[in-house]
C-alpha cells in the first residue's frame, strides 16, 4: 500500500515578500519608518512591490505616530525601522498605539541570523552579544512577537498578523538581514482573520442574566468608551440602542465612535464634572451597561464617576462582570465572549422597545444654543481668547472630517462642540503624548485623502516631533494645521508651575519654519491673534485649503488662557499627584 | 547597664532634595529633560536649589542626548522626564549611553505611589493597574533602578547613583509625585564613590603571570578601545606605555584616549584595513594587551582583525584572560580586578625599559606630508568633494576642542587626522544611533563652556533631532556646526540602494531654519559647495564663532561622493548582512 501525498506546494516567495503580500491583502498601502543598516534588504523589497508606497518619515518616533494615524482609519499599518538605534526610538509611539488599541505591525530589520546565532558583536548593539534586549524592552507594548527565521516565518508571520487585528494593538516582528532573502512557500490562501467566536453556553448564561435586567430596567444607559470604537462596534451599539429604546452615553475618552447629532446620543459622562443632565441619567440608571469602560482619572475627574456596583454591567471584549445587589463585589463573570456578538445577540434577545424618555445632546445643544441671548459683538479690543476661539473652531467642521486633536487645549477645547456626523475623531485620551499629532496627520492624511484633515496642536507639542511637517509638504499633503502658541506647556501651567520657566519654550517664527521645510509659499501661513481676525483668517483658511495648499493657521493665545474644563482637568491632576499643603506654585 | 545611643540625626529633607543634592556634589549643574504631569513637583524643587539649571529640552530623546554629551565630559549627567511617555521616548538614547558607557541618571516623575499600589487606572499608563512595564523596557539598558519610597529613597538613591559611577552606564530612579515631598534624614556625609579595590591574591597571581611576558617580548603593544577612555584611564595607559617602552595603538572606536601627537601613539588598528604600519607590528606582536577591547564589525572592517589567541591578553574593566600557547581556548582566567589598579600595578611591576624601536604615528604622517608633492591647486570647477573638505577640516582642529561627530561620513572622514592634543572626541563608534550629536553638543556646550565646541553632522542625521538647534540659539551656545548636505544617507547609499528613494531626504533651507528658531541674524549661516570656498569660508566661520556667535555651515557634496573608508565601510556592513549574489542595488 503505498502512502498518497498530496502535491506539495510549489511556489515560493522571500520571507520580506511573503510579509509585504500578506500586509497588502489586509490594506495596507503605504509603509512608515526609517531606513537604517539593517532594513535596506527589505526596503528593496518593498519596493518591488507595486501595491505598496514608502514613506520616509523624519525619525522612527514619528514614523510610528504616522502609522498610529493611518491605522485608525485603515484598520492596520506597518512600521519599518532598523534595529536597537531605530526600534527603540519608536517605544513610545508603540506604547501609545497599546493603550489606545491601535494595530500597527512593527518590523525591524536586525543583523543577520547567522551572526545572532553566533553572538558576534556587531554595532546597533550593546556590543556583548546579547541579542534579546530590544525585543524585552518592546514587549510590554506588543500583544505579539517573533523573530523571523526561514523555518517559522510564514507561520509566525500568519499568527502575529491575526493577533494585530484580534487584539487591535501593535505587534512586532523581528526580520534579520540573511532571513528576508530566503524563500518559503508562497501564501496559499488570504489570512484567515475571522474573529473568535464566543463561547456559546458562556453567551446563553449572559443573556439569561441580562436580558431580564435590560428589560426590567426603568432606566438604562449604554456607556461607551474608546476601545468599543478601535473595535469598530459603532454599528453594532447604536442598533442595540434603537432597538431597546435605550439611550448611549460616552466617557469623554470614548468620543468618535458615533454620530453626535444621533437622537440616542445622551451626552458625556465623565464623574463631578459630567453635563448634570447626564449625570443625573447615569447616576440614577437601574442598569448601565458599561461597554469597554476604562475609568481612569482624565474621563472621570480623578475617579469621582458614582456607578452603583450593583447596577454596573462591565461589558469588556471578551469578558462580562454582572454587578449584584446581594453582593456588590462579586459580580457574575463571564468570560470568552465577543463583545460584538454580544451586543448583536443582546439586541435580538432584548427585542425592540419603546424608546425610554431623555432628551438627546442634540436637542439640548440646540436649545440652549436658541436661549442664548444674542452674542455681543466679539471685542476688537485685547488679545483673542480660547472662549472666542473653539466655538469658532467648532463651526468649522464639515461632515466626513479627519480630526486630529492633541491632548491638552485642543482635546478640552472641544468639548462642547457637536462633531458632525461621519467625523472622525483621532486623539490619545488615554496615553496623551503630546506631538503625537503632527506625525498621526501624517498617516490619516495618507490613509483617507479624499477626506479633509484638520490637525489642531499646541506649541509645546509641535515643538516634539516638528520637522514632520517637512515631509507633508514633501508629499503635497495639505492638512489644515491650527498651532495654538501660548509660548509653552499651558496643560502643565495649570497644574503646577504657571509662571515657572520649565513650563516655557523658545520662541519660534512658524512661518518661516513651513517655508524652510518645504518649497517656500508651498503652505499658506495665517496668523490669528485678534478677535476680529478669527472670522476672515478662518474663512481664508479654509478657502485655500480646498484649493489644494496647506494651510498653518498660527493662533496667539495668552499663556494662562485655556478653553474651559483646562483648569479643571489641571486642579483634578494637580489634587491626583501632590497635597494642598505642598507650597507648589498653583494657578 | 543602660543601652547609650549615638543621637538620631535630626535634619531632614525632602526625597527630591536629597536627591537634587547628590547629583550636586557629583558634579551635575545642568540637568536636562522635558516637564510632564508627574514630574512638576521635582521640577519646582529643583528651581530652588542655586547650584542646579534646568535645560528644557524640545523632546525626551533629545534630551536624553544631551545628558550624554553632558556626562561625557562632566563625569555624569541627569535627565528628568515624566512617567510613561516621557521616558518611553528616551529608551534609544539610553540604551546608547549603556552601550557607549557614559553615566547618565535618568530621572522619571511618577504617579502617587499612593496610587501605583493602588493600581489606579491613570492616564500615561496601559490603563491597566500595572505599573512595571516602563520600568521593564528601561532595565535592559540601565546598570541599577529603583522606584523610590520614603523608606528607601536615602539608601536606594546612593546606591544607583554609586552604580552609575561604578559601572559608567545609565541607571533609571522612579521619583512618584508623592514621594518626592516626603522627608528623609538628610546627608550626612558626602556619597562614599570609591572606586572598588582589587582582590590582592587575584591581581598578585595576575601580575606574576603577565609580567614576565611583557617583559620577555620582543615586540608588545597595548591596543585599547573606548572603555579606557570612559573610565578615565588614559593617564595610566600611558605612563605604562612611557615606563615600559611598550607603543600604544588604539581600535578606530578607542579613538579620544590619548593626545594623537604622543610618541608612543602606534596608530588605529582595525583588521584588514588598518594602516598596514599598525597591523604588521600588532599582528606581528608577542604579546598584544587589549585594554578595555571590543571587537565587532565596525571597528574590525568585519572581524578581519588577525590577534594570535595565546599572544593576547584581554584587559577588561574588573577581569582578565591570558591566552596560553598550551591551550589557545582556554586563557587563564582572573577576576575582582580593577583595571586602573591594574594598569599601575603592572607600570611598576615591568619596571622602566628601553622604548621598542616603533615610528609613532605623529612622525609618519609628518613624514607622508613631507613627501607628499606639493598639492595642485584646489580645482575652481565641479563640486566639492569629500577629498577636499576632511583635510581641510581637520586643519581647523585646536587644542582643546571639542569635536562632536556623528556616525557615517564624518566619524570616517577624520580617520586621517591627527586630533591635536587634549581634544575631546564625542562620538557613538558602537550604537551609532544617527541624529545624536545636535543634541549632544548641547549638552558639551553647557558641560565645558569655555572650550571651542565643533559639530560634524549629516544632513539624514539634521533631519532627526533638528529642533534642538532652537534650544542651542535660546540658550546663546555657540558651537561652530557643520552640515554635510548630501541630500540623504550617504552611509546607507553605499551599503544598499545608492538610488533607492528610501534613501531619500526632503530638501531644507537650512539658513532659513536657523532663522526661524532663532532670532533672526542671531546664528552666522554659510555655505560651501565649491572647492574655492572652502578657504575663506572656513576662515570666516572660525572668526565669527571666535567672536560669539553659532555658526552654521552648510557644505553641499554629492549624494554618492563620500570620505576613503565610507565606501570599505559600506562594503563591510552588506557583506555581513547580504549575499553578493541577492540581487540588491549597490554603489
Amino acid at each position: 500500500m503505498s502512502l498518497t501525498c498530496a502535491k506539495v506546494q510549489e511556489k515560493t516567495v522571500s520571507v520580506g515578500d511573503y510579509l509585504w503580500l500578506r500586509l497588502q491583502e489586509l490594506g495596507v498601502r503605504h509603509v512608515f519608518g526609517v531606513p537604517g543598516d539593517f532594513n535596506l534588504g527589505m526596503l528593496e523589497q518593498l519596493l518591488k512591490q507595486p501595491g505598496l508606497t514608502w514613506v520616509g518619515c523624519c525619525n522612527e518616533l514619528n514614523a510610528a505616530y504616522a502609522a498610529d494615524g493611518y491605522a485608525r482609519l485603515k484598520g492596520i499599518a506597518a512600521l519599518a525601522t532598523a534595529y536597537g538605534v531605530g526600534e527603540l526610538s519608536a517605544v513610545n509611539g508603540l506604547a501609545g498605539a497599546y493603550a489606545e488599541r491601535v494595530p500597527v505591525v512593527a518590523i525591524t530589520g536586525a543583523p543577520p541570523l547567522s551572526h545572532m546565532q553566533r553572538r558576534s558583536w556587531i554595532h546597533h548593539t550593546l556590543g556583548d552579544g546579547e541579542y534579546g534586549n530590544t525585543l524585552a524592552s518592546i514587549a510590554p507594548f506588543t500583544a505579539a512577537r517573533a523573530v523571523l527565521t526561514q523555518a517559522n516565518a510564514a507561520m509566525e508571520i500568519d499568527r502575529v498578523l491575526r493577533t494585530c487585528l484580534r487584539e487591535r494593538r501593535p505587534v512586532y516582528l523581528q526580520l534579520p538581514t540573511d532571513v528576508c532573502f530566503q524563500q518559503v512557500p508562497a501564501p496559499v490562501a488570504p489570512l484567515e482573520t475571522e474573529a473568535a467566536v464566543s463561547d456559546r453556553a458562556s453567551l446563553c448564561a449572559l443573556l439569561e442574566e441580562l436580558v431580564p435586567r435590560l428589560r426590567g430596567a426603568r432606566r438604562s444607559v449604554l456607556l461607551v468608551d474608546s476601545d468599543a470604537q478601535r473595535f469598530g462596534l459603532g454599528p453594532q451599539v447604536v442598533a442595540l440602542a434603537e432597538s431597546a429604546g435605550i439611550p448611549i452615553a460616552s466617557l469623554g475618552s470614548g468620543r468618535g465612535l458615533l454620530d453626535e447629532a444621533h437622537g440616542a446620543f445622551l451626552g458625556f459622562y465623565g464623574g463631578r464634572l459630567s453635563d448634570p443632565y447626564v449625570r443625573e441619567w447615569v447616576d440614577g440608571a437601574d442598569c448601565v451597561v458599561g461597554l469597554s469602560t476604562r475609568f481612569m482619572d482624565l474621563n472621570t475627574h480623578s475617579f469621582t464617576q458614582r456607578l452603583e456596583p450593583s447596577r454596573f454591567v462591565d461589558l469588556q471584549s471578551t469578558t462580562a462582570a454582572l454587578g449584584r445587589a446581594e453582593s456588590p463585589w462579586l459580580p457574575s463573570l463571564y468570560g470568552g465572549l465577543v463583545l460584538g456578538e454580544v451586543l448583536e445577540a443582546l439586541r435580538e434577545a432584548v427585542g425592540s422597545r419603546k424608546r425610554q424618555d431623555f432628551v438627546p445632546r442634540s436637542l439640548r445643544l440646540r436649545s440652549q444654543a436658541a436661549s442664548r441671548t444674542a452674542a455681543p459683538a466679539a471685542r476688537s479690543e485685547g488679545p483673542l481668547t480660547h472662549a472666542q476661539l473653539w466655538p469658532a473652531l467648532s463651526a468649522l467642521l464639515e461632515p466626513e472630517d479627519v480630526l486630529v486633536v492633541e491632548a491638552g487645549s485642543p482635546m478640552v477645547g472641544f468639548a462642547s462642540a457637536q462633531l458632525p456626523r461621519g467625523a472622525s475623531w483621532v486623539a490619545q485620551p488615554l496615553w496623551c503624548s503630546i506631538g503625537y499629532t503632527l506625525p498621526a496627520v501624517l498617516g490619516t492624511s495618507l490613509a483617507a485623502p479624499e477626506r479633509r484633515q484638520l490637525l489642531f496642536i499646541g506649541d509645546g507639542s509641535f515643538l516634539m516631533t516638528a520637522q514632520e511637517l517637512s515631509t507633508l509638504l514633501h508629499l503635497k499633503l495639505k492638512p489644515l494645521v491650527f498651532l495654538l502658541n501660548n509660548a509653552g506647556y499651558t496643560v502643565e501651567r495649570l497644574i503646577v508651575g504657571p509662571r515657572s520657566v520649565y513650563n516655557d519654550i523658545p520662541k519660534w517664527n512658524y512661518p518661516a519654519i513651513c517655508d524652510a521645510l518645504g518649497t517656500p509659499g508651498q503652505a499658506l501661513t495665517l496668523l490669528i491673534e485678534k478677535p476680529e481676525q478669527l472670522a476672515p483668517v478662518l474663512a481664508e483658511a479654509v478657502r485655500a485649503q480646498q484649493e489644494g495648499r496647506l494651510v498653518f493657521v498660527e493662533v496667539r493665545l495668552a499663556p494662562l488662557d485655556a478653553p474651559a474644563g483646562l483648569a479643571q482637568l489641571g486642579a483634578s491632576v494637580f489634587s491626583l499627584s501632590y497635597r494642598e499643603d505642598s507650597g507648589l506654585p498653583r494657578p
